[in-house]
């Protein structure tokens, strides 16, 4: 069993993302777990920064999520490190201690207050983080510290990632304009749920701490939070908007100003969403859900998500088979209001299932070009009330094994 | 990618049932699906017959789920028609005027009234039923019925089963005696709750219809509701128990017989799931996953589904890597009150992790013979209260993408 080196379903290239006020960046190999590669990265945020964030619901989450919560709550972030290969959960009391002496000596170097020092790791759980070899390379990574190459930084806290994942967006406000960069890194143990992965998003605009904090909540909902590549969620999720204010645009609570901002946002956050579905282990396929007419949002959701999920779903869609049968099997059992007689069911575009049975002109000659594509779309509508949600994933393929039955050698 | 023919997991040897009195059995091969074997299976009870029955919560059931819990309510049960390739799920009108048509045929062939007439379909869902084929089988079924042959008709409700499956017990009361038969299928889209898959268990004791329900679904909690392979729910999940009378030994509500006959029924029903598991598709190893000290048995039943169903500790198993980074990661994603620092889990009996860490003493070695093995045990206390449960699985392989990348052809 090959593994392709790069997701077949990746972007073509890696999108040109101007330099933010605000931040800066640096990246360092440890040599930790990765090979010829960097494995660290260091933003520094300038002293007016505001910070959103929003974390896994994990009860086992990792250290970092923990000591990061804390500094974005209190709003006083200045560096955030990430280091991939190692995610420092569950390692207990020492686990702790070597996130701390990392953050101390950061905290010295940079000579800025230790409740300023956030962090983040992603990688393997329960293997002890090796201090000594992250802190071998902070006085470099402080002193290299310039204007951010983001193709670096995200390639930087890659693990299992077949390609680095980065997007932008850039909004005028009159002559005026305010950048969105972000970048993120996931692939396996995706099923985000109230955080997720881990992404870090950065802005120029000036946007006060709690109105962040709702427009990152809000946006997350409809990008990270509706992504699954196979409904195992991670010890490390994290997602940190920051917004440094150089660009000395203010947006104000419900102002056109902060629509436009979150609409940007919301790009922003489902293009990264959408890469790292597109990265999913094994992934050949990348699949788009649709519920309409459920009961509600949250009723929506939890069938586009059950269907999602299916294993017999996504090995059927990796085979190119139209087995719609396991999509009526996958809403049945989501355990929501459905009317079975209602259920109607399309497989790109073509009507497939309604009235309770087979559609009457549904041929699966009908599909078989879509089946071969690599965007797959489901529309599935209960056709009880106005309910909607859409979810992305992945196929379910060999590679997602032969990747997983080892991961650690 | 070859599929092994019998599961390396499957038992030596078929059990040897003895016949059941008020019970009689005759199977038919209909060439709908399978070529070259039996695919119908006839029951046929006695008048004094009571029935207990379990069925899918599947919001979108198939039309026999609906007719057989029908009859079952009623306890008017004569007969029970089992048909293997054929779901009849999602077959709208014409699928119900399908079975009923059946039915209604063979009602009028055995004398026996139409309200007493019960039917299970299993195989490939939305695909319509082809009547006739069924019909011209129930006069040869109907004047051929006699002695149970259990294996002939184990084998004839499998679809993607391996083995053909069935168990039994006999209870001694005094020198008199009660028997219990029974058979199961299935293999794939196993995720049971509530009710499960197909199994049919048939006892000649005599025991008034709301405690032999009682019983079973008591029973049922405890084996086929405790077990997965997939996380997928079939719409077509059924238990039916069927008490004869024959031996005329009555059970009586809180006995000591009626513990005893409990008893029984547990191992028959746990004997039956865990070859289900056995059988699991592509599986290679039988996995027990035991939670202890949870703050009540349901919580403990959550967080021990939340460990079988996750695909990434199912395919570490199968690649046999002790990676207990991913059973805390799937305790932690339960959404169940668990306290970090006293998580302790073991592998094979070997103590892995506490005190939010890697055990101290632990070292991959000691694991490695019992990863090697086919049994695998994996046992989590949480300390916090005295819940429990036990989930039995199967690891997940590439012989499970293979079976369903395109099971239909």
């Amino acid at each position: 069993m090959t593994i392709p080196k790069i997701s077949p379903l990746a972007p073509d290239t890696f999108p040109k993302i101007p330099s933010i006020a605000g931040v800066w960046m640096a990246t360092s190999a440890t040599g930790m777990k990765y090979k010829d590669r960097d494995d660290l990265l260091l933003m520094v945020f300038n002293p007016d920064t505001n910070f959103a964030g929003l974390f896994t619901k994990s009860a086992t989450a990792a250290v970092s999520v923990h000591l990061t919560k804390k500094v974005i709550e209190n709003n006083h972030g200045r560096c955030l490190l990430v280091n991939a290969g190692n995610a420092n959960a569950f390692t207990g009391a020492k686990g702790e201690s070597s996130a701390r002496s990392v953050l101390s000596m950061l905290s010295e170097i940079s000579g800025l207050p230790l409740n300023s020092m956030m962090m983040a790791s992603t990688g393997v759980i329960g293997e002890y983080l090796n201090a000594n070899l992250i802190c071998a390379h902070l006085e470099t990574l402080w002193n290299s510290k310039g204007t951010a190459n983001w193709y670096q930084a995200a390639s930087a806290i890659k693990t299992t990632d077949t390609f680095a994942k980065a997007s932008m967006q850039t909004i005028e406000y009159g002559k005026k304009k305010v950048q969105i960069g972000a970048i993120a890194k996931g692939s396996g143990m995706i099923a985000p749920d109230m955080a997720t992965m881990l992404s870090f998003i950065v802005t120029d605009a000036k946007i006060e701490k709690s109105l962040l904090q709702e427009m990152l909540f809000e946006t997350n909902k409809k990008s990270f939070n509706a992504i699954t590549v196979d409904s195992d969620t991670s010890t490390s999720d994290m997602v940190i908007l920051a917004a440094t204010g150089s660009s000395n645009i203010t947006i104000q609570s419900r102002s056109a100003n902060a629509n436009k901002f979150q609409a940007a946002l919301q790009k922003v956050m489902m293009d990264l969403a959408h890469q790292i579905v597109k990265d999913g282990e094994g992934a050949s396929k990348f699949i788009t859900v649709n519920v309409l007419g459920a009961v509600s949002d949250e009723s929506a959701h939890k069938i586009a998500k059950s269907i999602a999920n299916s294993p017999l779903v996504k090995t059927a869609i990796g085979g190119e088979d139209a087995n719609w049968g396991r999509i009526v099997m996958a809403v049945g059992k989501a355990e929501e209001p459905v009317l079975r007689d209602k259920l109607t069911i399309w497989i790109g575009g073509v009507l497939v299932a309604e009235n309770g049975q087979k559609s009457e002109n549904y041929r699966e000659s009908k599909v078989d070009i879509h089946m071969k594509s690599k965007n797959i779309l489901i529309d599935v509508d209960l056709k009880i009330q106005d309910g909607s949600a859409t979810v992305w994933t992945c196929d379910l393929t060999h590679e997602y094994i032969t990747i997983n039955a080892d991961y650690r050698s």
